[in-house]
Parts: structure tokens; C-alpha cells; sequence
């Protein structure tokens, strides 16, 4: 991983496509292909639609969301102490590191706020980790988590903000490639920023990458008015997946120069979103999942005549069916 | 579509390669090509698991089961009259049928038994179809649909007794060889066998078709048993699917030449199955789209050493989560 100057002046860690392949050869036993489907021209009743818009599926990744890639990325590139790994995460973070940790027979301590549903946590319970709920978001679950590490020495799998993590999100985007050799753009939820940042390295312009974010929680399109990563507030239907207080370091230096744009969305086209999956598709995703498509629904993205646009449903832990909005 | 002999000496229409290639050429803008997520070894929990274990996902096709490849190859080859098309169905025919009226442009009228979820009811309606609920199963609601058809000279669209209906769930198996070509069984839920007669119409012996019933609906195991279609009762979890009280005339003469097996699953196989996709994959099958599966979830189908299976999800209107058994 190269080394490249932040917008700060500070040095900071890049993420190419040899990382990327290296991340796919580490974690491919582990991890699933996800699959990709192509719509129809005007599915969903988005008006003006794109010429083709695919749907990739990575809700149906291990523990319903895009995060083992990351994770197994980075616990598997490691030397992993006795104590095993820790993180602190809104829910499916922390479910993959549990699942992670399980799959390779390590202790897992996980942190998790206590705005994320109790699913969530559940779920992470079920996996064998030990689960600490505390904060109310994501930074504060973080805190606890970064003091409990020290203490420990556990290896700490940061949710976005590490090379490894990003490299790993990134082989969505090489999987994507190979699906869909032509596409012209993809849109990706933007939390912490770690899966758009590595889907836009492995295509580093090649296939525009638009960062889709709630007006709840602007991390990236904050970050990209200021030139570097800001605190942001945090709320909105998608807070438990997409709540950062900031976009992480590492996955900013990315997006700078790789995401073509950050676009905003209300929650109501959240739920429209969630919706028109559900009724249109019969697919069944978290909020943050939808919040992609919901960039189309609701025109905050508006495709050329011609253009062939791909959304990422990138998670699908709700405990709750979608109702009509 | 070439004659043959039926099992009683009457003669019989086949399906053939030709009629399904013909079908899929018919359907072919009208259609989703539903995608293929293959698992890895141990998925699901499922001992002693398949070689590798692949999900066609057709509930991700319009109206949410495979029914609308059927239901737009019949009326698509077919001189429809003014009086449009007419069809009986526990909800998943009728709300393809429905459908493809609506994008065709035709009058559809869908007779509906009282036994089926009033989910089912209430998409047809939404679709712009006249619905009358009739009868407590199938069979009853195709009574009252005959005799209106023969009043109103609507187009009859059997739910699977005819070869261009056949024609058309084959284009599944068409679909499954390409994304598939290492496949050695594909296990296929049976209702009145439209689906598995399809299949297995395209396979020929060249990938083991094997029909999976549920105990309350065995239509297609009585028959093998009996050598023709006989009588069955009707009940259990799945039968607003695939409640049929007796095979079709023109499937059970392909499926008893090319359909290798008729197992049978408890509903307490079902509704684990049910909650295994759910769990292990998030996606939300009914219970006859998770039938297919449930054979290897409860051992009514073992597969050999280094056998490549694939599962038929064959739909997903479904309004409730599973619950863990």
C-alpha cells in the first residue's frame, strides 16, 4: 500500500488495485459472490430511469451486509494476539468481526451503541463475541472500545478507516467489474466510507462512483466542501449502518480524488426505496441497503440518456418488513 | 409440440428444446433473468451438504414467483379475444397473469380460492385485475373460473395444464443450464408440476431433475405411484402454492419420463428451510419457494459424495419473517 499525501499535509496510506487483488486472494474461501441482477428499463418506477440498472446483492454477503470482506481483510493479513480481535460498530460491523472470529476460532469483544437495533446485537451474541452496548452512536461505542483495547491488546478491526479494511471493501468493486464489464456508474452508501472507497480504487475513474449519503449523516459531502474530513451530526433512518461522525482518513484520501460526487437523500426516499425493493423485487433490505437506490428514487442522482448505472444494496439486517410510504 | 402417448393410452402434448427456445424467444423482454448465488460447503447448516449448493433466486421475478415465464409465453402465442384472458390461482398464476395483462394491454379476470393469503388477492387487484374469491382451494376456484370462461369467451390461462405454459417455466431451466453448466441435480418444489415438467423438459436426463412435495399436496409422488394423475388431498404450510389436487396431464407425461424422483418434506422442513434462507442469506421465500430446499434441510433428499445441487426459490410473496423453529 502506497503512501500519499492527505489534503492536510499529512502522509497518509493509499489503497491500489494489487491491494484489492491481494484482499480477493486473502479472503475468497471466505467470502461470497455475491450476485447481480439486471432490471428492466423503467423498473421501480423511477422516472427518468437509467438505460440499465443492475442491483448488486451484497445484502446476501455472510451476516447480510458487505462488511466480511473488510473484515476478513484485515484479521487475516494480521497477526492476531491472544486476545484476540475488538471493534466497535452499529451492528454489522460488529456482526462480521464476530463471524470472522468464529469462522477462524478467535476471542471476539465487541462495542456497540445503543441507537443500533437490538437485532444487531443479537446477532453479534449469537456469533460467540462478547457484546458491550454503550454510547449512543458509533463514535461513542468507539471510545469505549479504543480504552478496552488498550487495556487488552486486542487487535483492534477499525469498520472503516484502515488500508486493509479498505482493500477488502475494495474487491466488491473487482467483483462488480467482472459482472457488469459495462457499466458506467455505481452508486455506493457512504458511512464511515469505507466501501465507497474501495470500490473507487479498484476503478479509479474507470466507472463513475457516486457516494450516496442521508441528509442525517453528511460525512463525505462534508468533508469533500472542506477539503478534509469534518464532524458531522448523525441521525435519520440509516444511522445505525451509515451514522459516522466523520469520514475515516484513509477512505477520504480515496474518495478525493476517485468519488466522482457525495449526493444527499432524505429518509423518506429511504423508505421509498426500501419499498419499491420489497414490492417491485421481493428483496428485503436494511435502510442504509436502500439508501443507494434511494438516490434514484428520489432524483438526487439523475442518470445521462444512455447511462448504465449499478446500485449497491449493500445491507439487509432489518427485523421489519418494508410498508408502502 | 409433439404428441405422445399418455400414461391412460390418450394422447398427450409434449414439450420439447425447440418449444422451450421458441418460449424464451416469445418472453425474452418480458422477463427478469433471475440470478444464481452459489454458497459454499456447509451453507445453511445442511449435513451432509451437497458438493456445492447453488439458489436460483426466481423469487426475484416479476410479481415475486416464476409464474409470469408461463403466463406471458401462453398469452403471447395465443389470438386473445376481447374479452381477455381468464385465469383460477392461489395467488402466485394470478398475480402473473395480472400482470401481463397489465403490460400487454388485456382485460384479466382471476379467480382466487378463499384459502390463499389475502396478500396474494389484494397484488392482483393492485394489478388492475377483476378478482372473484371462490372456493377454499384451487381446484373449486378453476370450477368457477371454467364455467365464466365459457360465458365470456375469455382465454383460458391454465396455471400449468398446457404446453405453452410448460414451454415457458422451462425457459428456468434454460436459464439454470447457462449460469449453472457444472450442475448435476436441480431440486424443484411441485404444485400441479408445470415448473419441474418444465425443467425437466429442457434438462432431458442430462441434469437429474428430482420434484419436491410437500406431504400435505404429494400430486406428483401419487402419480409416479399410480402411473397416471390421480386424486390427492390438499393441505399444510405451502398449499396456497402448491396445493394442487392433481398433476397436470401434460407435465406428469414429461416428468414421468425425465423427472428422476418425487420426494416428500414435513411442513416442520419447510418452515426450517424457510427460516434458514432467511437467517443464513436474508432472502424471504413463502413457504413453497423454500420447499425446494427443505428436501435437503430435513434428508428427503441426500446427495451423493461431490454432487453439485441447485435449489428452485421458486417464489416469494410472502407478508410475515420466519421465525426460528
Amino acid at each position: 500500500m502506497v503512501g500519499s499525501r492527505g489534503g492536510g499535509g499529512q502522509t497518509v496510506i493509499g489503497v491500489g488495485r494489487a491491494d484489492i487483488e491481494a484482499a480477493a486472494e486473502r479472503i475468497g474461501g471466505h467470502v461470497r459472490r455475491t450476485p447481480v441482477l439486471r432490471l428492466e428499463a423503467g423498473a421501480l418506477g423511477i422516472d427518468p430511469g437509467p438505460a440499465s440498472l443492475s442491483l448488486k446483492l451484497e445484502l446476501f454477503q455472510h451476516t447480510g451486509s458487505f462488511k466480511p470482506r473488510g473484515a476478513f481483510s484485515r484479521i487475516l493479513a494480521a497477526e492476531v494476539p491472544e486476545a484476540g480481535v475488538i471493534t466497535a460498530s452499529g451492528g454489522n460491523h460488529g456482526q462480521a468481526v464476530a463471524h470472522v472470529a468464529r469462522q477462524l476460532g478467535l476471542r471476539a469483544e465487541i462495542f456497540v451503541p445503543s441507537g443500533s437495533p437490538p437485532l444487531k446485537a443479537e446477532r453479534i451474541r449469537a456469533s460467540g463475541a462478547e457484546v458491550t452496548v454503550t454510547g449512543q452512536y458509533y463514535d461513542d461505542a468507539m471510545e469505549a472500545c479504543l480504552r478496552r483495547a488498550a487495556e487488552t491488546g486486542a487487535l483492534l478491526v477499525h469498520p472503516y478507516d484502515d488500508p486493509a479494511v479498505v482493500a477488502g471493501q475494495g474487491t466488491l468493486g473487482m467483483e462488480l467489474a467482472e459482472q457488469l464489464p459495462d457499466l458506467d456508474t455505481v452508486l455506493v452508501a457512504v458511512g464511515g466510507g469505507g466501501l465507497v472507497a474501495g470500490v473507487a480504487a479498484w476503478f479509479r475513474g474507470a466507472v463513475k462512483v457516486v457516494g450516496v449519503e442521508p441528509e442525517g449523516c453528511p460525512a463525505l459531502a462534508a468533508a469533500m466542501a472542506a477539503g478534509r474530513p469534518v464532524e458531522v451530526g448523525v441521525g435519520g433512518v440509516a444511522s445505525d449502518s451509515l451514522g459516522a461522525r466523520r469520514i475515516g482518513e484513509v477512505p477520504f484520501a480515496i474518495a478525493r480524488d476517485h468519488v466522482e460526487e457525495a449526493v444527499l437523500i432524505p429518509d423518506t426516499a429511504i423508505l421509498d426505496a426500501q419499498w419499491r425493493l420489497w414490492d417491485g423485487v421481493r428483496v428485503l433490505s436494511e435502510p442504509g441497503g436502500a439508501a443507494s437506490l434511494a438516490a434514484l428514487v428520489c432524483g438526487a442522482y439523475r442518470p445521462a440518456p444512455g447511462e448504465r448505472v449499478a446500485a449497491v444494496i449493500c445491507g439487509g439486517n432489518t427485523g421489519q418488513l418494508p410498508v408502502r410510504p
